[in-house]
């Protein structure tokens, strides 16, 4: 088995339905290309307690946690607080931080801004690969890695420090059944048992596609992920309408 | 202060990142349109450890919780006894679920299908609002409602049962700011302190948009969100390029 992670969305804007999550659909296909397997995604509200409980609860459970949003300089930015809580550090000024929000703001800046300077006593930073000083770092405590919501800046940071997280592939590969779920049930049950380390996944469909089912097989041991594949076929027959 | 709600995605597909999640904003957008207040959405592996444990907790948590995801007839289906064990009931055989079954899959139907209405004894079936007993219902165990993973019988679903769930109306404004989110925080502070039954957000914009925040003003009470709204147009002052 791989690393596992933990996705946190601080985010009360998709919790209203007034703005679309795509900082979690981004990063679940990123570790997954990674290697990494995010096995939980939440979205929280920028409560500091929830967040506390949250990240703690997270970074028991999973190798790797990544949050996003609540780390600008207004009153609903209580992510650093809350993680510095789940952690008991305190927060103290970074000053490798404080000089790159002065640079970055110049005339624009103002003391309320020093907060996103503000961040747990014994955080990394983590300046990509290869590292850039003049970029604002990606900021860690222990496995929590803490990121912007605004999904460009996300996106462009977790570009930066990408290999950080590389891991061994998971090899996935995919078969469609003309036959409905129904139908297929037995056979799915008769190769999930044979093949335990192989995770298999089935996604019927209900428009006019040219297959009833999406059959998934994903494991880390590409040889039983191959096996598994193939009893699938030899099993569904004539039911095969392709394979991916 | 009105009804809560928490959403559990259960979706394997969405984790790996083959798959967007679109059942968790709808729900989030249309529930807010009913003056629900969703304030927790949860991504979770097909395991039925995990999703007992979360249907349990949300349930004593929000006023009412709504699942997707994992109510076929496949190895993967794994909804319905996980929410029965959340309950301590057993699962039956409900006949008027089998009647559906068997007469909407015809001669397509076997007899896997009939897992899809083995529910936990006692659940309620929703028939809709007018109810139509030829559909399949929305089938809810105290305060969950169970809905199918594939988003566009979700929102047929959702459709037909919505009435079910409206509360008094949820105020909402916005405010464009032209100054950055460093200039504004003291007002948003004061603003924050004066009027603590209104949610206020800033949400800042970094590409060439006419504003560099939006500051938006949410709560039960109309003539509390139009008071902090007023109090915040005339503290930004020439700050303030439009409001909504």
């Amino acid at each position: 088995t791989g690393p596992t992670a933990g996705l946190l969305v601080i985010g009360e804007e998709i919790l209203s339905g007034k703005v679309a999550d795509e900082n979690s659909g981004f990063l679940a296909r990123e570790l997954r290309a990674l290697g990494v397997e995010v096995r939980r995604i939440e979205v929280i509200p920028d409560i500091e307690a929830e967040i506390t409980e949250a990240v703690r609860r997270f970074s028991q459970r999973f190798d790797l946690v990544f949050t996003s949003g609540g780390i600008g300089p207004t009153h609903d930015d209580v992510t650093w607080p809350a993680v510095a809580a789940a952690f008991g550090m305190r927060l103290v000024l970074r000053p490798q931080l404080e000089q790159l929000v002065r640079a970055s703001l110049g005339g624009e800046f103002h003391a309320r801004d020093l907060r996103m300077a503000l961040v747990p006593e014994g955080a990394r930073l983590e300046y990509g690969v290869p590292p850039d000083l003049n970029r604002w770092p990606v900021i860690a405590v222990a496995n929590v890695y803490v990121f912007p919501g605004i999904p460009l800046i996300l996106r462009r940071k977790f570009d930066s420090v990408r290999e950080l997280y590389r891991a061994g592939p998971i090899h996935g590969r995919a078969v469609y059944s003309r036959e409905g779920e129904g139908n297929i049930a037995d056979t799915l049950d008769a190769v999930v048992a044979e093949f335990p380390g192989v995770a298999i996944g089935s996604y019927p469909r209900i428009d006019a596609a040219d297959h009833k089912v999406k059959i998934t097989l994903d494991g880390r041991d590409a040889a039983a992920v191959a096996s598994a594949t193939a009893r699938l076929i030899e099993m569904l027959g004539a039911a095969v309408v392709r394979k991916e």
